[in-house]
């Protein structure tokens, strides 16, 4: 009843990386190294894995670029990450993946701009290149549309017809049908190149949620590849978290998107793992996959007037979210875990009910206690100075407990 | 086509600020600082209202609060934020009110828990005592269920039906069906003790988003009282934002909330402004309004090793954004401009066509040449090293003869 209805889409195999509604939502991510800095790049790769991205795509733009594949997927295997690399492919595609074959065998994917390709006769041929190879190293393909670099032809056209028929579409109609009109023909003309419906996936990505949740409604009534989900340039900081989680929660509660990458500006400098923590939140918020225990804790108000529950709520959450590396292996099922650090009486017990542990600070005025529940159950009420400490311990015995012994098991 | 329908629900007043299905959706904020302690409240109401909240909700838990809710109220005013206040009550709301007429005077609106004004018959007599100070100082309430602190007596009561019934609801079900009773109950209940349609507001929050969809999709075919929409204990940092904005979207793109709060945990002394911010950011997201004007920059890739597009999207974002206090009066429809900050070639023309100024920088390896686009046009090309500061000059240029003139006319 709570739980998300997959749209059913056509399995993939992306490099051992299963995307498709049969198996769980992928998440993935993107480089900014220069790809052609083989050491800087499969040390981002290594770290973007490290966070959980399950797939990382690398721009591949020249032949500096194309040299250096293999090199990077032979670093991230060493280092023990060998997480499935997708080229990024634009304009030159096909030169690069026919004189560089090693690196369209290291690539697991391969991304195509069909806004990109080459024009009139010399598109079809680009393409078809490019397919050619995919078919040769059995390698599956991303028909990766963006408003921002539409095939520019194709929408001349399509404005001329709407003009023609009286003007009745609007822009961005057009441009919707447009984007549209791109991925399906070109997965259409990648299967009458021999191309099985199992090694093709579509995005269509806009920067605007409203047209994104138009589009990607309507790709999926009219297909039923594997869909990769994503706002496109969603810019900075709370702002790009923000537009990211609501222009993709919808879709996603509708059961569409097999592969979701968030795109956030990072600041200047800033670590490129915050697309991978992001996307990862978003799946677990939709209930759509759980990636590490959550901690639910009330905002605060004027009730709770000291910040020992925000301290705790933090102290805890980074617990938890450190030792989901090593917990992974060892205790199998402790990401479904909630804890919930609760700041009043109000909605303190109740939540804490619901949680598998939690605690219900006292508020402002309230006797100095705090109420711990179990399962659902009161287990015992904390008193005096070293409650965080004794919580702490609590949550840390519950894991052992609960999710530890599984891992004998395994 | 691309806009939100809202879904049909009765407008009410609170203080001035109108909310309902023919007004734009309202955000809401909540202090977290003692309300005994009127200065640091009125402080704090003031730096939220100026964030942008356009109404503050304080807690009145005790005596020593409700007797300076006039205080704040005259503080607010007096420093020029004469936002509406919100009174927040548990337990002892009848008995503040009753003896308070002053603070039940200065409050635009009064939050009642129906899960905890009394257990049988207190629970109706309470109840109805705060009914009764509405309709004698003409307020609306909102009737604010939550999972954490439901009526136990009704949930208990359906348990036992279900029981009976074969156990065919699980727990979460039942729980649901209890907050949907407990709701539109009490709201019934208000009625017939005399007050209007129009006078009250509902809210069922959940801190799990699927179940959130649930509750609120079937509260909205039950009635057409406006509605309060958040997800509570959402927790903090980046995953607060991103659970609360995957929770909001998919229910406010189905037309589902009249207003919202975002209910984040502070980090520990952390500014409470963050909530108000990530509540706008939601709501221009999905379409609902615009509060500033948007700053739209690429995610950045291999192509784009500079870090000159991260800073320069930032810098503007940032001088925007801080511009916005002043423009909101002299530049009238500035909050619907959008700014495309691209890093190279691929997608950065189209982005930034569609923009209402935009610039594509120079990726690695291209020219270092800048195409500006303004209202889809290429005007100019910048080049060298002033390429930041000459493209911000532009959008200011573009900002006071798009936007300034019609101040005068205003």
């Amino acid at each position: 009843m709570f739980e998300i209805q997959r749209r059913k889409t056509v399995a993939v195999n992306i490099g051992g990386v299963m995307m498709g509604s049969d198996y769980p939502i992928v998440v993935q991510s993107m480089t900014n190294t220069d790809t052609a800095d083989a050491i800087k790049t499969a040390s981002q790769v290594i770290e973007l894995a490290a966070a959980g991205s399950e797939i990382v795509r690398i721009t591949v733009n020249n032949k500096e670029a194309a040299e250096k594949v293999p090199e990077i997927k032979q670093r991230i295997e060493d280092a023990g990450y060998p997480v499935p690399l997708v080229g990024d492919f634009h304009y030159n595609g096909h030169i690069l993946l026919r004189e560089y074959p090693e690196t369209a065998k290291a690539l697991a994917k391969y991304r195509i701009n069909p806004g990109n390709v080459g024009v009139g006769k010399k598109h079809d041929d680009n393409f078809r290149t490019m397919i050619d190879v995919a078919k040769e190293f059995d390698r599956p393909v991303r028909i990766g549309v963006n408003w921002g670099s539409l095939d520019q032809a194709m929408v001349i056209r399509m404005m001329d017809d709407n003009t023609r028929n009286g003007g009745i579409l609007t822009a961005e109609q057009i441009m919707i049908n447009a984007m549209l009109e791109s991925a399906i023909s070109s997965a259409q003309m990648a299967q009458d190149y021999g191309l099985g419906k199992d090694k093709i996936i579509i995005s269509t990505k806009i920067s605007n949620a409203p047209m994104l949740w138009n589009v990607y409604q309507r790709l999926s009534t009219m297909c039923d590849y594997a869909l990769h989900l994503g706002l496109t340039e969603a810019g900075m900081g709370t702002k790009g978290i923000a537009a990211s989680s609501a222009a993709l929660a919808p879709l996603l509660a509708q059961g569409i998107g097999d592969t979701i990458r968030v795109s956030l500006t990072p600041e200047p400098r800033a670590s490129r793992k915050l697309e991978v923590e992001v996307a990862k939140q978003i799946l677990q918020a939709v209930g759509a996959r759980n990636f590490s225990p959550q901690v639910t804790a009330c905002p605060g108000c004027g009730r709770t007037t000291s910040t020992l529950f925000q301290e705790l709520a933090r102290d805890i959450q980074a617990s938890l979210d450190s030792s989901m590396a090593t917990w992974k292996k060892t205790h199998p099922g402790v990401e479904n875990m909630t804890v919930a650090v609760m700041g009043c009486v109000v909605n303190g017990p109740g939540e804490s009910k619901h949680a598998n542990i939690g605690i219900s600070l006292p508020g402002t005025g309230e006797e100095p206690r705090a109420p711990v529940y179990r399962d659902g159950a009161l287990v015992t009420t904390l008193k005096g100075s070293s409650i965080a400490e004794e919580f702490m311990s609590m949550v840390a015995e519950y894991v052992e407990n609960r999710y530890g012994n599984k891992a004998t098991l395994v």
